[in-house]
């Protein structure tokens, strides 16, 4: 696709500095970045890269002046980038409808706007709106619905009755709807609880590859609208994670825990189950959590704290052992003082 | 499907205070039940609930006295809830056989009252016994052995001469018998062992969604009967699980270590290679393991150590800075004392 | 298969000390082996097993002693031994071309010296080269290459572009190609970066089972010839590993990360993105690493710091409660000390 830097401007709401009728070909990183692209520059410690890039045009911040090449000016260059490169690489979706080699149930209800590839199947009652696609290998099982404008890529299971909402994006092995991890006990026999629950997965939701949800006991395990998930995260049953919330790879949450609104959660963190995070709260790499973090704070180790605190910890751990020699000197020079004063007594 | 109280009591084994015509119809958390629901209180946290349900009956532990609405008495309400879901919510399997989208190699031995979806593939000399379904993308290797009553969820991929036993569940997404994690070197060279052993999984076994069980170098690894696994979990080769243990979320086994009887991992500990864990330990969230574990131990942190050390530990690193700062102001106190003592020496 | 010790012994370059002419039928571990096998002894604590074992020769290094069986004496008998169980069992590959159930694009480049199991899926402009097997559930996207004597094992998910080298074994559920974690953030909505790169695996790379590389933002996500990695594994998008390093299972290295050649990255280490790891250094086992890494460093824990200080510091941890006391014990003592010094003032 080929754009003029004058209408890509105008796609991002930019304003251009320099000749806006330069045709803009491809769209690539600074260092990367050939004769025909557009690039940007969002982070100051790139600034030295102007001079360099071969790149035709840059997006870059209002305050940025340069006049060697074709800038465009906008409030949130990598924001903009963003979309362009969305706009430039963008390829129209082929809906071909069913494919001979999908299996679909005579029962299930796919709208003909969408993509069900060969080796997809659709079970009976399940649903697939319009504008959505079905890579091969995808399961989608009794009752469950697919909404407007979704992709699920190869190798995905939804489990039955399960519910997923409009522009989701799933990438490949993720398990939506496995049974939750519930057992009764009698004696040392595990007694399984049926998962008679669901999940929803809301809008605009994108959960990375090998992730598994687990349905709920009960009631929904819920995912809610713009929550971004990266890979190979584990979700217990009836665990609710808010609005906006972003969840790193190798996270675990336990059964029933709550993840408020714009909450980060780091990889590899864990939490255990039945607990509250708040909205806006952090909790960074490898930390554990086992109890409810208030609204805003930045929670750090296991067990979790304050992760000013725990930089100040985590300082002091490391001079352990200096300070486990300093004690055993200080012991020693106690007990002399002590025998001088005593000599003194006498 | 309805039944009256007095037919589910007789189902687990309880005693009903109250009317036992009533009509149940539905099973639900105590929060959510509505009227024609049965529910439970096993945890006192609940009991202010009782009041409140609109549950038509609940199944309560004998001391517990409440008498507006019918009660089920038991000694253990959370088993006794876990087989009347069961029970009520139960769907017969439709044991359809060998579907026309499935691909089962002429060798094969499939029992004719199986459920072999589209999609599933099973492999020569592979055999599934009388009452199990696989699911669309459900593979089965060569010589393959999938025991009665069994169900392999979508996608999951069994390995050749693999051995699964009688009433298994195994989630989507979950590998038995990939290749266990063996190499010989020659200078910077890995020479890849071949995995010549297999897996073995006992009757009763629950394995979690994608989850990865190696097969053994030679010989077999080995989930035995009873254990029940979340997702995401790593079992290396040659691993041994005994009867009845548990293990949460995103564990990993290094090769060769042995779990004893109902031991419990707890999520995202890990555990060295060559290890024994005795029967009845528990590893709490986090640890990481690398000697062996006495029977009945509570095993916490890395390096680990006794779940009650641990406590006290953690205790005392979150006061390290305090202690830090205090450790500077008795060395300053000494050496002033020292110089006290000492100028009343002159 | 039958071969004679002296067969053994020129397939390896090693040296036959008694009857060239016995017969071996079998390879096993030197507790298991029975007549007609042949083992290996590689680890001196396994000595004592020499007189005990059943098999009929035993592989050894060239300073072991021993009259009573044949033995082969070689440098690295564990190598030994992994050649020979390969010549053993090795199976010839039954490459039978494009099977009729699978789907094959028109405009895909098969060799037909290949295998494509019956639900293998191969897109457009695909190409799979001589020698290489897809299992069933394989999804090799738009434009993918994999090359010569590959291996996808069942469930394995190429996604589009990507490159696979020569002798490159993929385990089940494993995905090769999920877009990257890469967004721009307006106010609180995550707006998605189109991740145009690729994955490319080198020759002779073997990946575990579900494992989740992801494709770069631009450019390519790159893993070089020779590596290892176990399961579960986590690499984000632009990560670079070099020739030779090993990564065990549940590692999470994050976007942008450079691992160096010869790395040793241990099980559930998790790296921050934007650091390098140079050549030959180790990261433990848990470790948390959010720095660089100097070449040959081992480093441990989390903040990572160097293995033989994490050593000490463990230990001083685990000494901490008594420290505590300790240092309160001192703190009376000084108080008690400056007293009586004061007193005597007077």
């Amino acid at each position: 696709m080929e754009k003029t830097i004058g209408e890509l401007a105008s796609h991002v709401g930019g304003k251009v500095f320099g000749d806006e009728n330069v045709i803009i070909s491809g769209v690539n990183g600074i260092v990367e970045a050939v004769k025909g692209d557009i690039t940007f520059v969002a982070n100051p410690k790139y600034m030295e890269f102007l001079t360099k890039t071969k790149a035709s045009a840059i997006i870059v911040s209002p305050e940025i002046q340069f006049e060697e090449k074709p800038l465009i000016k906008v409030d949130n260059p990598y924001l903009a980038f963003a979309e362009i490169l969305t706009l430039m690489t963008g390829t129209e979706r082929n809906l071909f409808g069913i494919s001979d080699g999908a299996h679909v149930h005579p029962d299930a209800k796919v709208d003909p706007v969408t993509a069900i590839y060969p080796l997809a199947y659709v079970g009976k009652g399940a649903e697939v709106k319009e504008g959505s696609v079905i890579y091969p290998g995808g399961y989608l099982g009794d009752g469950a619905v697919v909404g407007r404008d979704s992709t699920l890529y190869p190798n995905v299971t939804i489990m039955d009755r399960c519910i997923i909402g409009d522009r989701v994006i799933i990438h490949s092995g993720t398990v939506i709807g496995s049974d939750g991890f519930g057992f009764a006990h009698e004696g040392n026999k595990h007694v399984k609880i049926p998962q008679v629950g669901i999940v929803r997965i809301d809008d605009d939701v994108e959960i990375g590859s090998n992730c598994s949800i687990d349905r709920a006991a009960m009631g929904k395990t819920w995912i809610q609208r713009g929550v971004i998930m990266d890979n190979l995260i584990q979700i217990g049953h009836n665990v609710v994670v808010e609005e906006g919330s972003i969840l790193i790879a190798q996270v675990g949450i336990s059964g029933s825990s709550k993840i408020g609104k714009n909450v980060i959660l780091s990889g590899q963190a864990g939490l255990v189950g039945h607990i509250k995070i708040g909205d806006g709260a952090m909790i960074t790499a490898k930390a554990g959590i086992s109890k409810d973090v208030r609204p805003g704070e930045v929670i750090s180790g296991f067990p979790g704290m304050p992760h000013r605190k725990w930089l100040k910890t985590m300082g002091a751990v490391s001079k352990l052992p200096e300070m486990r020699k300093e004690l055993e000197r200080l012991k020693k020079e106690v007990d002399k003082l002590k025998g001088l004063v005593k000599t003194k007594d006498k």
